[in-house]
């Protein structure tokens, strides 16, 4: 991808309502999510491999790997809006690239796109071995929407 | 969607198959997912909603509608394929149409077609109130592949 | 898909001004697309095979295909808006399912979700041989946005 | 997007095989592509502004845009395969993130993962100004399949 243009926050304190928003998401802590760097349009997403995350082979299920890659996108998305606003997935799609093994995985959110209404996202989740060496499994592009002073429904 | 035309299974042992290789994700346990209706390139799994399952609004969490939508396509997938074949998801994209509020919803995969080694789904998420009066909440198409004789990894 | 809820316009010269939209589309004129029912939510592009549109194998090329669901699908989410609104494509993802072959294809653009900001469309491009015989070539899934009252720029 | 590893071609003569087969593509000669760069794994093509490409407000059509993007991915992936080989497009998604105007665009095609079967692309439009200024209008991510010794359909 092209150099990504530094993004500037509308809030400065986008990191703290970042995180008190990741610590409501009630479905990131069954699944031992961590937020780890909260950066201007750049949010990093990590799940440690647990057996009861599995699929039918043993790796973590795509599912498990889309909920890191759409919580990193969206709050990437919401680090870049103003206070008061919240944020909604549009839509997302995802190319599982490989299985996902070993230790751990990092989802990384990334905002391609910030506009008024809709931002768009880039997310990539790289599993990491027990020897620390990476590899990407899986790509995310994420839609998703500005919500300000009119509930959470369009 | 024009009218399905009827799927013919391949392996007249699909349903079991089907069963038994859900009942190896150890991950829809963890979200309480259960296998419903198993019909020729048709798969419903079921998702009662459940407080450690939602996000910042105390909604269902995208990625736990994606996981149930992803089941449902793969299983609905590897219904048509043949005896010893395996099923990956290669990419998935998901619309979020509304608030997967409610008692529970259902996601329903459905096969558009079925090729030698990739198979295009449908699915549809229905969230079910407490009346059973029902509403779409999201929607996916699924991109899946067979593996056979080759181990998982293309 | 479950059985579509029918759409109730917003503005009852949906129809007109859908066509004289459409009329504006000057690269439709370049190849060759027609537009075909326009009814509240749903909309037919149609598009005669040429030479001149073809991929290297002799195909219609998915950019064309992908040309006409996507007119297809922005008109059936513009017949639903207000007057004086205009769409915006924000995003759509085809599937190729088969080779377009055959005498022409006809895009058919439905609205699955019809919101006050977001569309989403479902399109199925089918393709018609000489002897009138169909086939489902491809399919679409597109956002749409409603501009209204403040240029074209979210 | 994490650096990408360089890609090595199975055959060394892909660059004529992906121009030639770029040259077959008639309705890349009816839009005015023409082919840029053609690296291992990188093809960018350029679309010049031309009235007839238009849509209603005078951009560039979504479907030029992605008919670039979609080539420039195609050609990208075939020159990654081995000779002999034909690609087929499974699905493709974009994302149009702001009107594309100015004098021309380029999409770049990239791949980010190649397998023997199935690779993804990442993809790229640019629109450049008279003063050749560039914005990015459009991403693409695309799913590419290799076509060998047995005709072009799945």
């Amino acid at each position: 991808m092209t150099a990504p243009v530094p993004h500037v926050p509308k809030d400065p304190l986008f990191e703290s309502r970042v995180r008190a928003s990741f610590d409501k998401q009630q479905f990131m802590a069954t699944i031992g999510a961590r937020l780890l760097r909260v950066e201007p349009g750049e949010v990093d997403v990590e799940v440690a491999t647990r057996g009861d995350l599995t699929q039918q082979h043993g790796f973590l299920h795509a599912g498990v790997v889309a909920s890191a890659a759409d919580s990193a996108c969206g709050y990437a998305a919401l680090s870049l809006m103003p206070a008061g606003a919240a944020v909604l997935s549009i839509e997302f799609k995802t190319n599982l690239l490989a299985p996902a093994t070993g230790d751990r995985i990092v989802a990384r959110g990334r905002v391609i796109r910030a506009g008024r209404t809709v931002t768009v996202c880039w997310g990539e989740v790289i599993a990491y071995a027990s020897d620390n060496s990476e590899r990407l499994v899986a790509t995310m592009v994420a839609t998703m929407m500005t919500v300000v002073d009119r509930g959470l429904v369009d």
